[in-house]
């Protein structure tokens, strides 16, 4: 192991991009429409080679002679470093579009600050990511204000999606040992700055679509640090299957 | 292997009750009422039991050194006989309702006639198990009764859950060729006798629930030899995760 600190902070955003991939890859051949079933399936494909990124860079600082494959699929739970927002399930599609508007709107200042990264990988990551992302919060935006400004039924499941979401929201941007750490020595984001920004949107975007933003600061955390919901198990159990079943298999 | 045609008549019914077990078990902590909650889990742990013991017997015909765990978790889905009924979601109460009493009358009636098996192990393995398959039938057929002879909502849900189901009731009762070679070989039951007890046993618990016996016979099938629905994939991807993630652990 090259860094310690470095692999968990990019293992941390690999496993985020990857699980919230994978739970987005549910809805293809599921989505509400077409058109919304492609975008989804796309924005999906994105978030798996934006991780790919992350997991090759992560697999040279471990120099254990691991392929990505191997890292994904022969972790279990607890090694997982995802926040919990991404493992939560897809619910209806309010509640999809209201998951991603909150990873979106994390991501996309990420990666904008991310460029400035002195570590060379991390920067180019982010250069490439940071047009996905801009693209994803631009849709996932969208939707909020369509289905919240939309009919009452639109309104009420987005409200109840909120209701079951905020309070994943938090652990996004607060920092922990690792995150702390990364922006000390000059490669991580300084998280308290990301989320003024972040904050800002989505307080813009949820007062737009007429719908309250919550009050309450209270955050479940410990996702980064490997403590999971019991959501990450079964995710893990259908990713991993056919490494598990047949290792080493490849394309 | 001992007997080809046993072994697959024995694996057949192991894994439709490990299937069925497996799906119930997943209410465990989510029925209607607790009181139903644990009638289920006891049913589901009823019919783990009965498969362990044609598990055991199945290792034994196979005689090449496997325990009944390993036969469980390392064959892909393509090698699991069970039924495609068992396979199916478990959707709402009604829906497991009617699934589980499919199972049952034909469970019931396959026990009792197994008993006169010229093979003795079968004929043991169906003399502990009808007691078994006795308070099954009653539990899921006094259901099918209070819910369809009850309010509107309920009665509703269990004609829905027919419509969802009655397709695969008959894979239950039409002889594959491995059943009609058992039958013929005198260890095996007479479908053709089984069905009519079955039949009429349907019909006076349909009538009694004032729900329509419905006419269609067509039936899908294939699952006792090998043919799924896509549901199996992701059971047994929850099932074997611990096994094929540590294989060889035991309690």
């Amino acid at each position: 192991m090259k860094d310690q600190n470095l692999y968990n902070y990019v293992l941390q955003h690999a496993d985020s991009s990857l699980i919230l991939g994978q739970r987005l890859a549910e809805w293809c051949g599921h989505g509400p429409i077409l058109e919304q079933d492609i975008a989804m399936s796309n924005i999906s494909l994105d978030l798996i080679g934006q991780c790919r990124m992350w997991y090759q860079y992560a697999a040279e600082i471990q120099d254990e002679g691991k392929s990505e494959d191997e890292i994904v699929a022969f972790r279990d739970a607890w090694d997982y470093r995802n926040v919990q927002l991404v493992e939560q399930p897809n619910g209806d599609f309010a509640q999809t579009i209201f998951r991603q508007f909150l990873f979106d709107t994390y991501s996309v200042h990420f990666y904008e600050m991310l460029i400035n990264s002195k570590d060379e990988r991390l920067a180019a990551i982010a250069g490439k990511s940071h047009k996905e992302a801009l693209y994803h919060v631009k849709w996932s935006g969208d939707w909020v204000i369509r289905l919240g400004d939309g009919t009452e039924e639109s309104h009420d499941r987005m409200k109840a999606a909120i209701d079951e979401l905020w309070s994943y929201s938090g652990e996004l941007t607060k920092p922990n040992e690792t995150e702390t750490k990364a922006f000390e020595e000059g490669y991580g984001v300084n998280l308290a700055a990301l989320k003024e920004k972040r904050d800002a949107k989505i307080r813009e975007i949820l007062t737009e679509a007429t719908l309250e933003v919550p009050e309450s600061t209270y955050t479940h955390e410990g996702g980064k640090d490997g403590r999971h919901t019991e959501h990450l198990g079964y995710i893990l159990s259908d990713l991993q299957f056919l490494q598990r079943a047949y290792p080493g298999q490849e394309w």
